[in-house]
């Protein structure tokens, strides 16, 4: 598809779609905000591409300790940290993702590389930890990765055994965050990154990692990442389902609305996903109590949480 | 999708989509005619779902050396063997995969252990062999999966050092297979095993255990297994690609082929699927020099490798 020179650059960015408790509510919309609007910056300011945006929004969030990716990731069932991340860039149809990462900072800039420098497009396990390391990447003890409230998270898990299927839309922390853009040139790229889910089993893959699925971006339709309940994200491939919708001439938001009630008719599922198209057109649907959500365009953020919000603030790269 | 009592049991296996050098072309059309029929007598003669076939049939591939799956996988980088597999049963959506598993004979049967018995769809690396330490499976010394011919492709890309894209449709191997099958209840279920490509890297995940990308499967509409060039098939989502042409209308044969030939124009990919609908209809597509496939319905088995190719037999579960 040829880039357009009129596209307005357009990024959005999600925290997670869950429970979110009160007493992390209001960080959780600001951490949003925060990520959307330096990636934005990236788009606006510094010439940088839809990739460059959602990584750099992505890697602000995954360093953000309210949020369940990078630092902050919740443990799993042997109380180790283990992560997962894919990036993707809809001019090639080329993604990269890590799954199962331990040890880095930031999963996102390295599913990157793996784009990037490899022929391949997903390396789990101690695959990805030694790719990193032959990248120089620093190696971060899993404590530096662990906030009190994953470890007390992981505690309660064990003194209750809950099934994972329980957890999910408790109060138990699982938001994957994750970002979408265009830029000018009408580039569209996505980006999604998770700690899982508290006391999944070692090895676990969630959907964010996997292509289709966590995330899709693909320059003739748009760009989407999801949040959710990982296992009915992956039975209904649910961002590949959204460009779909889209490339039969769904908007983004119809498209966002129409795949998150498939989703829910097919296998009961609770989730959300942020969407952009290609010509800038945004999408933000859920269906879980909450989702902290935020789109920068044309010098406004819009933002919310709660359903229904949407709230609205000038914004100008010097604030 | 209600079950009908009228479908025609009918199984479609594959054995890899690329160049399959002359010496191995003939055991690996036999092997598919093997794998074929046993699924079949599962579906007819066991009062077997399309799950226990589909199983069935990749379980004989797996231990078919010819195959690189199982016994017969190539080596990574590193001299080791990491296989991936998935299966997914169409009536609930739900699919169990495992990727870079080692030391087991049947990772098929893992990954439909990872279905029935945990609330996680894919489980990788070294969790994924805990699991099946936890179920008992039997662990395997590396060298038992391993055949001369696997080790001399090894030997040759250590020598050669040929990227990844350059082996790729070369006659190195890379020979995925996969089973669809559709049951007399009108159940659809896909399964594919892999051991991937000659030197990947540790920890590359192929579009094998990848849902929607190496497999997909929809009572709504059917079940797809691909082989082919991994990283291209996960661009495109090429399964559940398949699945959405025949939610529009498409056959199975016309969704096999519009995939194939939309895998090639965007990212000049290189494949093969083989495709079931809930009806019974089937469908076999690929751009590579060769796929070696059976179908067998109603009596009859349905063959070829090269393009064009389509040889008939009778067949009787006796036979």
């Amino acid at each position: 598809m040829a880039a357009t020179a009129t596209t307005t650059p357009t990024i959005v960015v999600h925290g997670g779609a869950w429970s979110i408790p009160d007493d992390i509510a209001e960080a959780s919309q600001a951490g949003v905000k925060t990520a959307a609007e330096a990636g934005y910056k990236v788009l606006t300011t510094s010439g940088g591409s839809a990739l460059d945006a959602v990584e750099t929004a992505v890697r602000i969030l995954e360093d953000d300790v309210v949020f369940d990716a990078g630092t902050g990731s919740v443990l799993n069932s042997a109380g180790d940290v283990e992560m997962d991340a894919i990036i993707m860039d809809g001019r090639s149809l080329r993604a990269g993702s890590v799954a199962c990462v331990q040890n880095i900072a930031h999963p996102i800039s390295l599913a990157r590389q793996v784009m990037e420098k490899t022929d391949h497009t997903m390396i789990a396990g101690v695959g990805a930890n030694l790719f990193s390391k032959e990248l120089g990447i620093p190696q971060v003890p899993t404590d530096q990765l662990v906030t009190d409230d994953a470890r007390k998270q992981w505690e309660e898990y064990h003194k209750y055994k809950r099934a994972v299927n329980e957890l999910f839309d408790s109060q138990l922390g699982h938001d994957t965050v994750g970002a979408v853009a265009v830029d000018s040139e009408g580039n569209v790229a996505c980006a999604t990154s998770t700690g899982g889910i508290t006391a999944k089993r070692v090895g676990r893959v969630g959907d964010s990692p996997v292509i289709g699925c966590g995330a899709y971006a693909d320059n003739d339709s748009g760009a989407v990442s999801c949040t959710g309940h990982g296992e009915a994200i992956m039975s209904v491939t649910l961002a590949r389902t959204v460009t779909f919708n889209m490339e039969q001439g769904a908007s983004a938001q119809a498209a966002a609305d129409k795949s998150i009630a498939y989703m829910k008719q097919r296998v009961d599922g609770t989730g959300g996903v942020i969407v952009v198209s290609r010509e800038g057109q945004t999408g933000v649907s859920f269906n879980t109590r909450r989702m902290p959500w935020a789109v920068v365009r044309d010098g406004t953020i819009r933002f919310g949480m709660n359903p229904g919000e949407n709230f609205q603030n000038e914004f100008t790269n010097s604030s």
